[in-house]
């Protein structure tokens, strides 16, 4: 394990780093353009100002995208033992300006890429916490000429942080960040964008996914117009992908019945694509039944049925909160196991609560 | 308020319209084709069999959409001052089909389309409910020729059953359930499809919004199929906006920096469009804040938190649960109105809950 790191950077992800770094009892020097970032990070015991008084084993560059090129080569430059990785969300253009930096390519064979799948809705220093990664998936993207010790190297640097790493190519990476994270993205953008046509009250005549399918769609249009270009190649092929999909179900639509079976087999394939979306534990998600209860729309309400439906000995797989529409009342969902939705239903019924069927 | 009514079709709906009807002292008769579910609804107290003793004020059509213009049309026909209404999710053709099958137009003064929005995950009269309606959205779509004072009473029946009436044309009703319903189901599930190509290591590196856009994929392709084909033209101009506006999206990124603007609108659009979507009470939703606790998985820990959460007062607005990759802990997010963030947060770390940022 490392003893010692530098962090460039001290932002949410940066200060985050060097507090779980910290209380792992590695040694950590913090460095950033605006010093009063610097200050808030030390003064959450991120680590202290740099520059190190010694060389680190570990330079973890955490900077905005536009600059983290020129400041991983700098770092590679400088400490010239250490390993060095990022946090930049898109990977192949980023190896590529970096290796476009260099000209002795030695140099790179202590670039590990990386990517925490951390982020949050605030951002700074003040935001830290060292259990920012603590369960999320972290990608590594070491390039050809990266050195495996320092790919296991970062590995247990991760590992220790709480993350789980994935290693993978830069070009996989980015192409599995197009489809499951930035064609979501622009699909909920989209749909929602759709409904500007519709009155209000056509608006409710929604079904249950509406909500789930737009509700990405609230999120910063200039931050998510930035992701989108940083990985821009990638995305639009996504996107043509997904276009020639809809094309052939609107065709098929069109087709009347002999499109029909275009249409199904869409709709099929999509059935296998959901079994690969992570569910619990990252194992493929089971189909969990569904127990409808309303409940008063009112504090404590909920709290009481959480704490009668565990006490039932279920464990509730999620949790959907329907708010009804013009009354006091929500219907919440409480997904379990299939082999515990009656002990669930009998459980809640003797203690007097609504079911749905 | 009506005194009697003729369901026919004893499957979810008309089984759980008979039970409503029934416990609002409505004298309610059934009929089916198939005697047996015709028993099962009548077992459960949803009515007696038919044909009726004398003639009923209503006729609820719950029959399946391909031989619901016929015996819409046949009870026009045989009950000459009832009021038939039905409940088949697309309205355009059925108007047509109707209208088709009849010389005299005077018999559609009388019938006032419907359209419950009150599907489950089951089915038949088994698991019929008189509170499947309860804050339901309820829409009807009245012909030209719809007698006015018809569609008041099928409002107020629709009240008497707890559910909210959308009154709106036929053609507004199927082109708002192809943006709202119809178009995410067919999003969710190509978007789904799209992920195919990935290993499931690479599918990890998934944003938390994969699961939400996804989630509608692993609906029955049969039964979509068959909606999507009753309401083929609105789905597929839907499909071709959705098409236009990725296309856009596409060609902006590709474009590099000079694409930026179009990307950015498109996004706007979505911001926009997402604001219409019914949050609590139908009300425009609000932006909540979002509190992270981390729990252990297991039986008791989340109605532990719930009972928390509600003890500092604070009414929770939804709730979700991630499941971490491969470890016993699960993220769970409280989403309450902003003003109360600090309050619930206070409240919990005072409990000990281990807060993230």
């Amino acid at each position: 394990m490392i003893r010692s790191a530098l962090v460039i950077g001290s932002g949410l992800i940066g200060a985050s780093a060097g507090l779980a770094l910290r209380r792992l009892g590695v040694e950590v020097w913090l460095e950033d353009r605006d010093s009063e970032a610097v200050r808030i990070a030390e003064g959450r015991g991120a680590g202290r100002p740099g520059p190190p008084s010694s060389d680190p084993d570990l330079v973890l560059v955490a900077v905005p995208p536009a600059i983290a090129p020129s400041v991983i080569v700098g770092a590679l430059r400088t400490y010239l033992d250490a390993t060095v990785s990022d946090v930049v969300s898109t990977k192949a253009q980023l190896q590529h300006d970096v290796e476009s930096l260099i000209s002795d390519l030695h140099l790179v064979t202590r670039f590990v890429p990386g990517h925490p799948l951390a982020g949050r809705e605030v951002s700074g220093a003040a935001a830290a916490t060292p259990d920012l990664f603590a369960d999320r998936v972290w990608a590594l993207t070491p390039g050809a000429l990266t050195d495996p010790a320092r790919v296991r190297q970062v590995e247990e640097v991760v590992a220790a942080l709480g993350a789980v790493a994935v290693v993978t190519t830069p070009e996989s990476h980015d192409l599995a960040v197009a489809l499951t994270s930035h064609t979501p993205q622009v699909v909920s953008s989209l749909v929602a964008a759709g409904l500007a046509p519709l009155a209000e009250a056509e608006v409710r005549l929604s079904g249950q996914g509406l909500r789930d399918v737009t509700r990405l769609a609230s999120s910063d249009p200039a931050l998510w117009t930035e992701i989108l270009a940083s990985n821009a190649g990638p995305v639009a092929e996504a996107l043509d992908g997904l276009i020639d999909r809809l094309a052939a179900v609107r065709d098929g639509l069109r087709a009347g019945s002999a499109g029909a079976p275009a249409v199904r087999g869409a709709l099929a394939s999509g059935v296998e694509g959901a079994r690969k979306v992570p569910g619990k534990h990252g194992a493929r998600p089971v189909d969990y039944a569904v127990v409808p209860v309303v409940i008063a729309d009112q504090p404590g309400e909920l709290g009481r049925l959480v704490a009668a439906a565990s006490a039932t000995g279920v464990n509730l797989e999620d949790i959907r909160i329907e708010h009804a529409a013009g009354r006091p009342t929500g219907l919440v969902e409480l997904s379990v196991r299939p082999e515990s939705r009656e002990r669930l239903r009998a459980g809640l019924a003797e203690g007097g609560w609504e079911l749905r069927a």
